[in-house]
């Protein structure tokens, strides 16, 4: 049995279902009702979850290698993941409720941060040992990115000149290296065939944002232009109706395996920033087109065989270099929700409430581990669960919290 | 449903199980009835195959990246995948048959290789474009393994000065890479965690017999036993019974991602590396150590729910950080039909027949494509095709043809 997809006749076309639910309910009356459920699970399951197992209390910092039960299966502290779980626990305290539980948290993951997390020339390592040796070299920018965000957003809880100045240094640290992120680390050949990637753009749409109290109103303003073009023109390609994971540096498709891949929740959780940019600058246009792109994606991306998102696509239909591609992982499917909550929050699109039932009814069913709480981040492409952990190398505390909260409170207030 | 294994208590035993064929049929000549089934595919499968469909006649060398018909998916030249292709038709004009379109095939590849494989150091990149230009720096020395093996097989097909040189200098310039084979790409931080991998000196045990024309006899004799020596004692761990893919400088275990992680396909094909090596030093002692290794990672690494062998395991039997750690993949399976015939042939042990017959009605059940011929790579836990790919990054034309031979070989001289 061969399980790999014909997508050559998978060219974009609008969904027709049309749920039970939506066929009789009010539709903003059905969306409402889900956003309790989204606040239970984040204070009642996932914050706890991380308060519990996670905590160093020796060496400071966050353990993420949880496994099934929460306990900790490798001590190796992932920089990305230190920043993401600070920034977690400093924006509830900022937005949901001012525990002190949660800034201790916070305060907790950024002094180990400050203390061991840099090299001399302010760059964020990739990993430390528990203790805080560096293991590997700041060849991820992704590092830095989480960083910044991290201290700006525990400004905004426990305002402190060093944050601050970590914040912004940080992010000047990454515009400096945007052209060539991976530095010398970059084992790429110089001028053959010069590709850019789209997760930077895209974290930076969702960065400037959480900056703006540090940089201004105004340079978020004229930083804000360059980035939506980035993201809905150049690695948007019309053609395809889809955004792509790599473009040649005029925004051209390339026929290489880098060029042909396709992230579906990649693309899907910036959609949602791009909303987020759209209602700041009231503009109608971007939000539905990012609605489009979003429910386009979806489409193209849903395994119709065996329900969720696939992982990695290739636009041409050919073997993509990932052996991961069919799997099911958990970020991009509370990332899609997001984006239909914000989306029909936005439109009133009625295709944002039937693709968010379908996939909350996946998510809830396949992620959530209704044993021992939290989620499980990895499922093969049938949703059984590939790796019981609840947080690695990659999944943290930060995903499934961010997502909670953003379903929560924008299905609240339609 | 979750479906990572306990493996908890899969303490290396020996296995017990006895099938039908062998109880009642002598089981040398059970072993050599699988000879001519070997062979046939060789010469009327697989070869054919990559003779048909891999070759660019207008720039040179090899395209790998075949879809299931062998219809070329992708057109960049991995060189590692370029010099494993002139190693093979080299190989088979040079110990199969002197036939002219083999010697073309190797001949083909190498003009394409000597003219744009290597930097200005002699490093041999990763990667290029069809037309030769370079895309992938030299960050990876399995480039240079494997480039050193094609022009040593080479040269016996073909004797020629500049073969034997390339050869020699690749080979020396391995040896000087050996202790940070990824030069300034390593991303470690220095002295933190310093761990040897198991690939190179798993490659030099069969580099070393490839090169011994170039090399002389005498300097083949001192370098075996510190290989030798490397593999059995240092990467071998008694307590565990197994190979692992990662140790500390020291050989120690190092509880960490890198150091609890099994390959065992890995450690089955560097056994019949071992073995022949032990068939040389007429090391009885060495070959049974390298069979019962072979069998215990077998009986370790063997999928008892879905059958066929796990890509990779966590030792202590935590989740592993590769996402592919379940699939069943192409090399590891024939490498192991390798390993049971020579282990058979040498020792006479009956359990290698018993897992012989096991795996070989796996393998060509499930990874031979009866319809378009040559064989899929990449099969999921289930065994099912997961990418209908017939080439691509990693799969070449090699391990296939390579053991087709050497298990044909090995049982028609039992």
């Amino acid at each position: 049995m061969i399980l790999y997809p014909d997508l050559t006749n998978s060219l974009v076309t609008h969904s027709n279902f049309m749920l039970q639910t939506t066929a009789t309910a009010d539709p903003t009356q059905v969306m409402k009702s889900y956003a309790a459920q989204y606040r239970d699970e984040l204070l009642e399951g996932i914050l706890p979850f991380w308060m519990k197992h996670s905590i160093d209390e020796k060496n400071g910092g966050f353990f993420t290698c949880l496994d099934q039960l929460g306990k900790v299966y490798d001590t190796d502290k992932f920089m990305w993941l230190q920043g993401r779980q600070v920034w977690c626990f400093s924006f509830m305290y900022k937005n949901v409720e001012a525990k002190e539980e949660w800034l201790k948290m916070a305060l907790h993951g950024a002094d180990f941060m400050i203390k061991h997390g840099r090299d001399d020339n302010g760059n964020w390592y990739f990993s430390l040992t528990e203790d805080g040796k560096p293991l590997v070299q700041p060849y991820n920018i992704f590092s830095d990115c989480f960083a910044t965000m991290a201290f700006a957003a525990l400004d905004k809880a426990a305002p402190s000149e060093e944050y601050k100045q970590i914040a912004t240094s940080t992010f000047e640290n990454i515009l400096a290296r945007r052209k060539n992120t991976k530095g010398i680390y970059n084992k790429n050949y110089p001028g053959t065939r010069s590709l850019k990637n789209f997760s930077l753009p895209m974290i930076l749409c969702n960065l400037a944002l959480e900056l703006e109290h540090l940089l201004g109103t105004k340079k978020v303003d004229e930083f804000i232009p360059e980035i939506i073009h980035e993201v809905m023109e150049v690695f948007y390609q019309p053609e395809l109706g889809l955004v792509l994971e790599n473009v040649h540096e005029d925004g051209s498709f390339s026929d290489s395996f880098e060029g042909r891949l396709l992230n579906p929740g990649h693309t899907i959780e910036a959609m949602w920033f791009i909303m987020d940019l759209g209602k700041r600058l009231k503009d109608e246009t971007l939000i539905k087109r990012a609605t489009n792109i979003m429910l386009d994606t979806l489409e193209y991306g849903w395994d119709k065989e065996f329900g969720g998102i696939f992982y990695f696509l290739d636009v041409k239909g050919n073997p993509p270099q990932q052996l991961e591609w069919d799997q099911k992982l958990w970020w991009g499917h509370v990332e899609a929700l997001v984006a239909l909550a914000k989306g029909y929050s936005l439109t009133k699109d009625i295709r944002c409430v039937e693709w968010f039932e379908k996939i909350h009814s996946y998510t809830w069913k396949h992620f959530k581990d209704k044993q021992y709480g939290e989620w499980f981040g990895y499922l093969n492409r049938r949703g059984e669960v590939l790796l019981p952990l609840k947080g690695g190398k990659w999944k943290g505390c930060f995903h499934i919290p961010r997502s909670l909260y953003q379903v929560w409170k924008t299905l609240e207030s339609i």
